[in-house]
């Protein structure tokens, strides 16, 4: 069956985020004085084939553990669709 | 009163989305060859100060035209929570 994963991959809150920090300069001098602590991070989709749910998050998990994420410095969330 | 705006920039999906399929074929190569159709893009959350949830969305929206999303390459959905 097919399932969809959606994943949030962001800095630890701990950190300095400088990306964060630019975009944020960049809002208030285009006007935008209203909007404070931004924070960038990775939002990856991906198609997963398995035969449940569980095994869909399982291998999405697995996907983030050994590629998408950096655990020293990033979190991730993730959450499966069908289809 | 506060809000996060949750903010996903995905690239369009007529376009090649070279980093989503460098992602698929690593992915394969660490043995997860179960996933398909990896999109990446950024998930951008920020604190917006306003008096409505609409108002707060508004500055989202506005924020991610003027700066966030490159409209030409880039498509975005934002979702709005208190606090």
């Amino acid at each position: 069956m097919k399932y969809t994963a959606h994943i949030n991959i962001m800095p630890l809150k701990e950190l300095l985020d400088p990306q964060g920090k630019a975009v944020s300069n960049s809002l208030h001098n285009l006007g935008l004085t209203n909007v404070q602590g931004v924070r960038v991070g990775k939002h990856v989709t991906m198609q997963v084939e398995a035969a449940t749910a569980d095994a869909a998050e399982k291998t999405a998990h697995e996907a983030c553990k050994k590629l998408l994420a950096n655990q020293v410095m990033e979190g991730f969330e993730l959450t499966i669709t069908e289809g």
